[in-house]
């Protein structure tokens, strides 16, 4: 006899395992407010207001991810959580998530599940319920997420939105993500925290909230790649120079540990790490303004000011004496020369 | 020196390749009417009335297509089709796709030049411009589109409003990309035309939006997996028995030249095919009440009454004299049990 733990998807059958699909997306999904009509027909129906905001990204087995580094629980949340934040950059909350999930027909359906409750748990978390999907197969684990969004409040945050003149400000602890893969590509004993900040990242929606609120004009992206690639971003987009602070990049102190006696610096895990899922943003509010307004509510993580926004092109890193450092980028990119 | 057609995607890097993949988005994409924000930042902003109809499909090489058997041209022409289709089978029309592209390295620019010039002008036909996406390598193609939709009518047309007594509709002529893509895989000689049907298929927009308007209540399914197989969903969904007329399953020109001599019977192609992308639909409208209606708008694809819907569940195939013929359900399945 089969182990139970040992059942693929393709012991199954399509007809079986979508229904049991349709199972695990149901309970904490398709009965969510938004969603008019949820999986089972051509298409979804959401409830809309009349600017909805859009993000689609996808995530490939071994370039994103890889399956000794990454549970299906946590995958399910990740995956979620990447375009989430994608909306809390953009100052929106989540409507309504689709899903095309493509994997091997060997794939044991434990693994499924498990990757459906992670999945589930963090639309939860998020308010942003499954609407839709597809499954299909492939000779690998491939899953597109599209989320489909309304702002927080009148206006959307653009990346374009940043003026010579204002400040820049960084949400929370970058860095660690990058720290926490690292130790889990190179099987090191580290804090679980750290883990978990690489494979369950949360999405700083109440944080852009309250940014929006307050900030009379506000540029923001959520930092993927590493603070310094995302300056470039912010840089490129409002046509001005970035100036960043190298003293004022805040190192976490789970993240100093880490690094204490391998000879790296802190910053370059803030600066290249990636996947920190942290709010990068440019706002004319002055440090001790925004300390006040932004800090009245309690429990968002920290809200650290950076650097400033100049005339110019471009993103430096300055000492305290105001003197450039050199800076090689070490961007992870997709597609190298 | 480099031939220009054998550059690849790795050859140029991410920041080139993205702002050609930008400019051929451009054109045709990001300055149409419902997009307000299009590529460049972390999400994309669309104009939406308050039912946002949403759908996405993803497209896997090697399960969904053979890069022998469709150009990249064609590829892009078809992704976008397949998802616009969804929408017209729930009696909505688009308002801006988004696209999960992958690819590997080796990729030629040419190739994906083609991909994008394919997809840019089926927005252009459809009237479904590109609003955002994401880009991304991987071992193979594997493409995801999400589409989002407004309603064409006031309601939208479900799969689980067919009722007893209704009759059962089908347009244009099922069967013949399933007979393309056979030729394509044996390499045959056979009409342009039928490969084009494979290659080129053409969602049902103008039909669905005649039909919405016609009929008092309408359930409607976009046949992708076969008319078996869709009437299979119907009767699912709707929990009634569909009952299809052999004799009046529509058969046409170029397929019946197709199958002559070879022995297979024309509703093989059209019961088992797949890839149409015609309308199933069911309606309270008699077949001489519906063709004076829908023939009413010129240049809509034929609709043919191919049956009816009764009390029960499941599908059958009946001859002239109601007797219920025998039929081997050969609908591709991804997950085999």
């Amino acid at each position: 006899m089969t182990k139970p733990s040992s059942i693929t998807i393709a012991d199954l059958g399509e007809h079986r395992l979508l229904r049991m699909v349709r199972g695990w997306f149901g309970t904490g999904g398709t009965d969510a407010a938004p969603i008019e009509l949820g999986i089972g027909d051509d298409a979804a129906v959401v409830r809309t207001s009349p600017r909805t905001i859009v993000t689609t990204d996808a995530l490939v087995e071994n370039v994103h991810f890889r399956r000794h580094t990454i549970a299906p629980r946590d995958l399910g949340h990740k995956a979620l959580a990447v375009n989430v934040s994608d909306l809390a950059a953009m100052a929106a909350r989540p409507l309504a998530a689709f899903l095309a999930l493509s994997v091997p027909p060997q794939t044991p359906v434990a693994d499924l599940r498990a990757f459906f409750l992670g999945l589930r748990a963090a639309a939860r978390t998020f308010g942003c319920p499954l609407a839709g999907g597809d499954l299909t197969r492939a000779p690998h684990w491939m899953l597109t997420i599209t989320v489909l969004g309304t702002p927080l409040g009148r206006r959307v945050a653009l990346r374009s939105a940043a003026r010579p003149g204002d400040y820049l400000y960084l949400t929370g602890w970058p860095g660690e993500s990058g720290a926490g893969l690292e130790a889990l590509e190179r099987k090191l004993a580290v804090s679980p925290k750290l883990l978990r900040r690489h494979r369950r990242p949360m999405p700083r929606l109440a944080e852009a909230a309250q940014l929006a609120k307050i900030s009379p004009r506000l540029a923001m992206l959520d930092v993927s790649d590493g603070v310094w690639n995302d300056a470039c971003q912010l840089a490129e987009s409002s046509g001005v120079h970035v100036a960043l602070r190298a003293a004022d990049l805040p190192c976490s102190p789970l993240l100093a540990r880490r690094v204490r006696g391998t000879g790296r610096a802190p910053l370059e895990y803030i600066l290249f790490g990636g996947e920190d899922y942290e709010l990068l943003c440019a706002s004319p509010l002055a440090p001790a303004v925004m300390r006040a307004k932004y800090g009245a509510l309690p429990g968002l993580a920290p809200l650290h000011p950076i650097g400033r926004i100049m005339p110019g092109h471009g993103v430096a890193l300055y000492d305290a004496a105001g003197r450039r450092l050199p800076v090689r980028d070490r961007t992870f990119t997709h597609f190298k020369p």
